[in-house]
């Protein structure tokens, strides 16, 4: 078991409806420590790979993403949400549902921070149903930019996106992978890395 | 003039109705190295100041807490926003106007991450009005904790909301401090420091 599945164990939380609560040390409090352990991880992960750019998404994913590119010495983009985009002439645009939210958001970059020389590491806190990661790639296509990898602090195996991503041939690498959550017994269970 | 200062001047662009674009570094694309050097600044600015806790405000101000909580070795707590906060009893609640999105958000932070115990320094990309610092400050407060100090990256004197806040006896110390801006010409110019 490694650092950040052992820090779920302590300090997350399983709420129901197969919500894990983390906002202890992830996602609303920062444990810096853990934020910096997990983008030394995934910068041992894609170690092969080379990165011209950070991309995220807002606000959880910032962190993380500013960790990697202080590590990394490459800028970082984080794609901005709203409900509705007046103009599309200078950015490129996604939609991506949000469960939590129960509603889709707009999700764009301005366009002079991607460009097709790019090789883009998508970074997030979660990866679940993988909505902001899908709308994450389609605004690097809509640049003509190279997705080279996405990296993740916690994956949930049960939701699936994260194997429609790897069907897809994305590589993918999260910290943490959960199969599964139990609310009444407050276990967590997660894939076995090899 | 220092680093941020001249950083404005080359990168930064100033749009009609007095706002200052720099998206480019600092609000959209992060340039790490801006970044760090801002959070080094602000460390230095509060080095006789003890901090347990730096608190911010998603999304902006997320790269440069995060910065700080790994410079100075404290937890990061960012606030969060919506239009509307249905249940109150775990949070602290403010709200703030925002000028640029033209509409009041209500900013929360979950009552276990501050404690009457915490010092708190409040960073953030920006400091105009002070809607956002002092629906902050609002906050430290209910949670019986005290707030040792303001740092931001960008100060706009000409919004009042740095005069404001030392005013009300808060030590407030931005990197740069924009005394005006001028669309017509492209000019900005910073207020002198000691």
């Amino acid at each position: 078991m490694n650092f950040l599945e052992e820090k779920i164990l302590s300090d997350g939380i399983v709420k129901e409806g197969n919500v894990l609560k983390v906002d202890s040390f992830l996602n609303h409090q920062l444990d810096i420590d853990v934020i910096r352990q997990i983008a030394y991880e995934l910068k041992s992960r894609f170690r092969d790979v080379e990165v011209t750019k950070v991309l995220t998404i807002e606000a959880s994913g910032i962190a993380i993403a500013t960790m990697m590119g202080d590590i990394r010495e490459v800028p970082v983009v984080f794609a901005k949400k709203h409900e509705t985009v007046n103009s599309t002439d200078d950015k490129y645009v996604s939609a991506a549902y949000s469960f939590t939210q129960r509603r889709e958001n707009h999700v764009f970059v301005s366009k002079p921070y991607l460009s097709r020389d790019d090789r883009v590491l998508i970074v997030d806190d979660f990866l679940a149903d993988g909505e902001a990661a899908h709308a994450l790639i389609d605004i690097v296509h809509q640049a003509g930019a190279q997705v080279v990898g996405i990296g993740v602090a916690i994956e949930k195996a049960s939701q699936q996106g994260g194997r429609r991503l790897r069907d897809e041939g994305y590589r993918v690498e999260s910290v943490a992978n959960i199969e599964s959550m139990d609310f009444e017994t407050q276990t967590i269970r997660f894939v076995e890395s090899d």
